[in-house]
């Protein structure tokens, strides 16, 4: 099971995803609706720009393996290796201006997560792991790079812990009632921050993030970088969360084991 | 009415600001509980550090001046200068991790706040402007530093706008529903912000910023570089925002004018 070392490659694609986008950061915008008549979805240049170029680098160096992306669809689906593709997650927060969006590169082996990447081109910071570990690298002080493994925080109890979900908007059916239980056994909750909050979870700084329905290139690179952290990251029924879906992840199996039994149905 | 140009100064308090609530930024806090058996409301050590020391600096440099912090309360509050502090404006994305979060400095001549700057230590940002223009600094290509003007965006209607407000948690009493009001008439809206949503509504990023039960030090600084960059400001009912409470920013007079009716009671 001892995968091929991937991490150089990765980084290469972190930075051509980078380079791509960043010049789009804070710029007009022309943001389509890419689901008429649904939930507004905003797709930018930047994102199809950013895919296009982390495909062509993937087609060149291992045309065998398969990329499941969020502009292009998928190929080679059932391949070995499968890249997981999310060039701007946290659209929303992207055309807003906020920081808190990320560039997701996940790597799948025979349908397992074994290795992501989370790049914020704007802060310069990217978090990595491979299921194993997990680092972050960024702005230390002085403004020059500094680099740190990710640990998460062992919170055992919603009444003492941080809690972030994108937007209670997002929520369907009964899933917003079930949402609202464990956030009022929850001492802090926040709104905001999509693949960021997963990576604040992984660094220790939040305690527990619950989305719903994801797709796998939102969730698939942030799997190894929250396990190697320590965390624990599943669906709402406790069953693997690569698929996307509903999700939840925390610090501590305490309180993921809490956070199954608030969400359940 | 011209004021004395205090802006050379007002940079020294926000250099004495991130020097000193940088290092606190994502390790681990002791946060206590200010209003207890109220909303929870953490107050750090680096916020505390940090209006001591800029209270400092304004005593010595002008110990005529007025203060009102949020962390120590007002002083000569009827003097002709009074500064407004609110080291960390939006307290819960700082325990969170998340760089949405601001020290803002603002400057109030005679009652009327003539000056003001946000400084965002993590991502180095500035923000700042004096009523008749803004000016935003920070990181640009290549990690050079860039500086420019801040205009806002003159979107008109709300099926065409970018709404923020921190959190629809945060509404008491008929607001909620009058905010959703608004909320359904817009293209996009999305949580979490604080001052950081402020400084993206001067930038053009955002059309329309609503918030309910601000400080007078969580929005005196705001104003002169939301109007600066070419927004309106006021309290919900179209009075002065500098007293705080229900506050409603926008990027155009016209889309202004249609938020307070949406607003209204």
């Amino acid at each position: 099971m001892t995968a091929v070392d991937f991490s150089a490659f990765v980084d290469t694609l972190a930075e051509a995803a980078c380079e791509t986008i960043l010049p789009f950061f804070r710029t007009a915008l022309s943001a389509s609706d890419k689901n008429a008549g649904g939930a507004f979805d905003p797709v930018t240049e930047a994102d199809h720009a950013a895919e296009a170029a982390l495909r062509r680098l993937i087609a060149q160096a291992f045309p065998g393996h398969g990329v499941i992306g969020e502009e292009f669809g998928s190929i080679h689906e059932d391949a070995e290796y499968v890249w997981a593709l999310d060039p701007i997650d946290g659209t929303k927060s992207f055309i807003a201006g906020l920081p808190t969006w990320g560039s997701l590169i996940g790597l799948l082996h025979r349908g397992a997560p074994i290795y992501g990447l989370m790049a914020q081109p704007f802060t310069r910071e990217r978090f990595w792991g491979d299921g194993a570990a997990a680092f972050w690298r960024g702005p230390g002080a002085g403004g020059a790079q500094a680099q740190r493994r990710l640990m998460t925080r062992a919170c055992a109890e919603f009444s003492a812990a941080t809690v972030l979900t994108t937007s209670p908007l997002l929520y369907e059916d009964d899933k917003l009632e079930r949402f609202r239980r464990l956030e009022r056994e929850t001492r802090l909750s926040r709104y905001g921050g999509d693949c960021y909050a997963f990576a604040m979870l992984a660094a220790g700084h939040v305690d527990c993030v619950v989305e719903s329905g994801l797709k796998l290139y939102d969730i698939a690179a942030l799997i190894p970088i929250i396990e190697g952290a320590g965390g624990v990251v599943t669906n709402w029924d406790g069953g693997a969360a690569v698929g996307g879906g509903d999700v939840v992840a925390c610090g501590s199996r305490e309180l993921h084991d809490k956070a199954l039994a608030l969400l359940s149905g």
